[in-house]
């Protein structure tokens, strides 16, 4: 299989995290989308849409779209489970996961965040408010729902004993919003799950710092 | 079932399909989101994201998030699968769904709106370029994909001769884009996909027109 990746994509670091949880071999391919290379001819052809992460399967098929490689994944290579149960479980994992894959990293991704500064004209100021506003207004909701699955202030994953797709969605997202000075000091439970998958090599080895084109 | 729903929402039209190609009877209930009746402490209690739609199951069990409750609706109520085919094919329809709901609804849904014109004070006509502009990346993308599943320029359906979650997402986009007049020449695809579906009663009543709370 081959990743096409950028270090601090937080949607690529999502499958770098899966992959690992799954102990599945990848040739990372870095994209640097600060030089725009996702928008060469080259890679327009393997994803219309210029974005990363894609993902070439064994068979040569290329995938787009990080929750549809996550969800590939998982069914393709079905041990080590990353989204478990029946499926009311399932859809708990998911709801949780497009809490953030759809309403808080589509807005603080790297082109919109360009698009507000260099068409509509906004301060580098304004930016940092939009970024912060939508970064509390998902985490505010994400650990309250916590809250109502774990006891106290300490938990080690999102749900249950062991790492699912909602992990491989969070730990990217606090990634994030640590790099733009998010105060995270209101999630409790956020933190504690964000240390302890820290201390787990699948996550710590697909953490931005430790990509081959980190800079 | 309850489907807690708002005639203009995209998501709960997204569900309301579905509901209606796989035969399901759920009481709808009305969610005014321009009175904000979403903000509310009794709908808080259901979903503290503050969002419609939800779903509550016949168990009781409240799901938020529209792609969670498709795909949950889909894995409880198996006839006539929306998600059909090998992980492979399941991973395409769901990569052209995520196209939809991760990079086009979430930038141009009523509370972003709101926020741009309120918090960033962006004046009417930059929230209609705003609008405009993801719109016109997300439906070119889009194309240019259905172009590689489809010989011509006439399709009925995203994928396959039949519907699948692609079209649940594809329709009520489509209907928002023509609601906030963007062009939609250039996607005859898209063009004929929505004319085709318009002639099946499964989306024609689920449109926001045909709703009670439709104003």
């Amino acid at each position: 299989m081959e990743l096409y990746t950028y270090f601090r994509s937080t949607a690529a670091y999502r499958i770098r995290i899966a992959l690992n949880l799954k102990g599945l071999d990848a040739t990372l391919i870095p994209v640097n989308l600060v030089k725009g290379s996702q928008r060469s001819d080259e890679y327009l052809k393997l994803n219309p849409q210029g974005l990363v992460p894609i993902l070439r399967t064994d068979s040569g098929d290329v995938l787009n779209q990080s929750l549809a490689i996550l969800e590939y994944l998982d069914e393709t290579y079905p041990d080590t489970k990353l989204l478990p149960g029946d499926p009311l479980q399932k859809a708990k994992i998911r709801s949780f996961c497009y809490e953030i894959a759809c309403e808080m990293h589509p807005l603080n991704n790297l082109r919109v965040l360009q698009y507000l500064e260099g068409s509509m004209k906004l301060s580098a100021e304004q930016k940092q408010t939009w970024y912060e506003h939508w970064v509390a207004t998902g985490f505010k909701a994400i650990e309250q729902r916590l809250a109502e699955l774990h006891t106290g202030s300490q938990a080690h994953f999102c749900f249950t004993e062991s790492p699912t797709l909602a992990d491989c969605l969070l730990i990217p997202q606090v990634f994030n919003a640590r790099r733009f000075n998010c105060d995270m000091t209101p999630y409790p439970l956020i933190n504690s799950i964000d240390q302890h998958c820290a201390t787990i090599t699948a996550f710590s080895n697909a953490a931005p710092s430790q990509q081959a084109d980190a800079v």
